[in-house]
């Protein structure tokens, strides 16, 4: 039996997507933003609707896009809540410190270790923020071996259901990949 | 220390949706994407680009997005790797049955507990699915008090980087909301 819910946004999970974005006068600014996803080999989509990191978009051209982490969750969760529209400091009050992205015009935030450098392409016609993906760069603090180590990332996801944020656990495998076999 | 990869398609992590579609004969498919998110409160985006799925969303106007799970993690897969246009029965050779939704033209798959039943939209300006969010139903397996319980549903996410399946661990709680402090 199942039960039926309605029309609820719960594409699941989501991620914990970190915005970076500097304003017209180069100040650094962060949110936090659950509905976006990869929307290309080299593209990213955000679903954002009015906020001062849509406004820095719009000006600055560029955005960075790092994941919210296990450690850094209570400033990640911080950053969302809060606008800098009203809290024009809650970057700094969150703990938050920032370096110039060396590929696009937006702040790379110092404390979240795996960020996607991107140019803005366009707001398309459903006004979502495309994104090109002009670089990644990670901190050597989560790499094993030279490769993004997911366990040293602790990323978190964002369970809509229940508006939580939750961890990574176990590998399961690349499964088929991996040379398991179906039931017979 | 920042290490550079380049333009990679690293969103992280990226939901491993299975989108449930009937062609014109009302024979079921099902393939797996990671590429995609929520679009909007009640909208879906899919990049899929060209697959016997697109095809059939085209002609039944309708789909359905599961999520793996670690229980299905193999047959889950293995509908990504092989194409119904090679393998017209890869659905029932993994282990799928499917029910037909009430609200839309499309399968509920009856082994993933979680979907959403989706009415196309359209194809947008870049040639992604948007689909509207009809309903949303999951199997009582799942629930918690009526809601919709993670650990139950035990979904797996992928991980780009490592291309690899991972299930979802601990709750981090709900930071801020639940009261945490800030750093001073």
């Amino acid at each position: 039996m199942r039960k039926n819910f309605g029309a609820k946004p719960w594409v699941y999970p989501q991620p914990a997507l970190m915005i970076g974005t500097y304003d017209e006068n180069g100040k650094p600014n962060l949110m936090n933003a659950a509905w976006g996803g990869q929307y290309g080999p080299n593209t990213v989509m955000l679903c954002l609707s009015a906020h001062k990191t849509t406004d820095n978009i719009k000006t600055s051209g560029a955005f960075t896009v790092s994941f919210a982490t296990a450690e850094t969750v209570v400033p990640c969760d911080y950053v969302g809540i809060v606008s800098a529209n009203q809290e024009p400091n809650k970057m700094v009050t969150a703990g938050f410190s920032t370096t110039k992205s060396e590929f696009v015009n937006a702040p790379i935030i110092n404390e979240l270790p795996l960020t996607l450098e991107c140019k803005l392409l366009k707001f398309n016609e459903d006004g979502k923020v495309i994104g090109e993906i002009v670089n990644v760069s990670a901190d050597e603090s989560i790499l094993t071996d030279g490769n993004v180590d997911y366990k040293k990332l602790d990323a978190i996801i964002f369970d809509p259901a229940a508006a939580a944020y939750i961890r990574l656990g176990e590998k399961v495998g690349n499964a088929f990949k991996d040379g398991a076999k179906l039931k017979s």
